[in-house]
């Protein structure tokens, strides 16, 4: 290997790496006629001939020390969370959850006890989403624990969402509030770093009851099925779709270039909790790049016509216009709430 | 935790963590209507409201290490062999599969170059089974490279085939030659020896030539999709079926137990393959027991009756019958060389 030239993955960024990914699998792709999306999007969508119901796919993996920290995370916590995480993506395209397979690689470290109480989070996120989990597979693994959740699920071809349907002038809404999870975990953090400077010789316990939102929202996330079922009760289909799992720029970024358009986002319209402005003053940081950049929110990102917003909010309250569909040319802005505009530029966040 | 319960994993087998994952998930289990088969077979097998056709989902994990191993299976084999792996299973439903999802945990160690490698056997092989790549997830892996890849495929509510459907005086039969994989495994690993002591100072390049069909059978193997369109051609349906991945006696025993019944096998009627043998006299070891307890041949076993048999090996020659299906009270028995009958205590094996 040694003159094998090597470059190094993270020298590109995620979205490079899925890019290059697509281009080397799509030189060999076999018959695609039933696949209506395949990569690039929340979730593939396939179609069932005959059908007006289309499948949907989507998979996704969590490792220990970089997707989740069992020094702060109980596991019952880490299973109901991946689950929500993994539907959120059915979600976003309109869909309904109808099965998932849990894969685990099991280092020694992990107990059947605590496989029970993995379990027993994925078994309650399985109850609250009715996705029964149908399968999976066990492997042993050389470090931490790994965990692979595949979702199928459902939606009807009239109201399958992509992340490429946004038009110009349609309104920019996100459910629930962003930067929660973020100041939930600077939180965890914080008393982790306590606890390993300090544990060991102090009877040591954590009082959180102070976050006790911002810590949930870190550490079980609830995946927003809610809105899914008001759009179909009235009638109501968003133009672009894409579940907040990275940060709301990153993923504001992601629809706008899939539907090649541009964006303003209203800096004071995006909606915050006190108890997250609470974590960021204590802190002393700016609450904005919580929200902005905090990521694993799994609230919902979506564009509309304004008609159809108005039509929502009369019936579904958790939900606000947080900005605008622009013109591609005009790129990604956001008002600030001096009334300035900033650009963004977005080939670096790429 | 040093009070908490632990029990460690490696004191329970696979299969008794799997229904132990069972029983807790059964607990707060949601709707199941459309859930034909859950956890427990090849696939999940689910039930789309008026449609013929069910879907079949699978969801395998491969740990560096632990699955696979780069210091001698080049990275295309590993994607070729991961996705013929995860394909058996939907064979071993009687199934065709429909798409799949890769998902990667990537390294540090692991460069462009390599992902590159993976992917395009990855590519080949959705080719060569008409299977699409239609999306995944990436994240980062603190060890190893772990991949789970999740395949969705379709069976004709007709033609679906469980572990589950042996009847007494059935044929067991078995597809291709067995035994093969493990005598390319001890073929690599004696290689990979010898490069650790003696690879730095000398220029080893290994000759393997000799060895090309068993370290085949190890690096890539193929599924078994060409008896799946043979038995839709003839009209026939197995009673049960199941893929050997693990081994001759672990798989059967799946089968019998799912089955309700007892098997007696026929020991000189396993088919083995010259080049396996050679490699086993080469060590001194006894070739059946490559065949017996070898694994991941990714050949298909299944049971018919005879009358079946006898079509089916008028038209598809790479098939033999290995065993015959008896009642659940003779358990598992095999019918030595010498005429002596074995008994194996199927208790010690699950």
């Amino acid at each position: 290997m040694s003159k094998a030239a090597f470059t190094p993955v993270s020298d590109l960024s995620r979205n490079k790496v899925i890019k290059h990914i697509q281009a080397i699998v799509s030189k060999s792709e076999p018959d695609m006629a039933h696949i209506v999306r395949g990569i690039g999007d929340d979730c593939a969508v396939i179609r069932v001939d005959g059908q007006t119901y289309l499948r949907l796919s989507t998979s996704e993996t969590y490792v220990e020390g970089v997707d989740f920290d069992l020094t702060y995370a109980p596991l019952q916590h880490v299973g109901y969370k991946l689950v929500s995480a993994a539907l959120s993506d059915i979600y976003a395209m309109n869909g309904q959850p109808e099965s998932m397979l849990v894969n685990i690689a099991l280092p020694n470290k992990i107990s059947t006890e605590m496989i029970n109480l993995l379990f027993e989070g994925i078994g309650k996120a399985a109850k609250v989403y009715s996705c029964p989990m149908v399968g999976g597979d066990i492997t042993a693994s050389s470090s931490g624990l790994v965990v692979s959740i595949s979702v199928n699920g459902v939606v009807h071809e009239d109201a399958v969402t992509y992340r490429s349907g946004a038009a110009v002038n349609d309104a920019l809404c996100v459910t629930g509030d962003l930067g929660g999870a973020f100041a939930g975990l600077k939180i965890l953090l914080r008393e982790k770093r306590y606890w390993l400077d300090n544990g060991a010789e102090t009877n040591f316990q954590p009082d959180l009851s102070d976050y006790e939102y911002v810590v949930r929202r870190q550490l079980v996330p609830e995946s927003r099925n809610d809105i899914i079922t008001a759009f179909a009760e009235l009638n109501i289909v968003p133009t672009a779709m894409i579940d907040i799992s990275k940060n709301l720029l990153q993923d504001t970024m992601q629809l706008i270039n899939a539907s090649g358009v541009g964006v303003k986002l209203y800096s004071g319209a995006i909606p915050i909790a006190l108890e997250t402005r609470a974590v960021a003053d204590e802190f002393e940081e700016d609450v904005d790049q919580y929200a902005l950049q905090g990521g694993e929110d799994y609230e919902l990102l979506f564009t509309m016509p304004e008609k159809d917003v108005n039509i929502l909010v009369e019936h579904f309250k958790d939900v606000v216009v947080i900005g605008k569909i622009l013109p591609k040319s005009k790129g990604m802005q956001m008002q600030t709430g001096s009334g300035d505009t900033m650009h963004f530029d977005t080939s670096q966040m790429e």
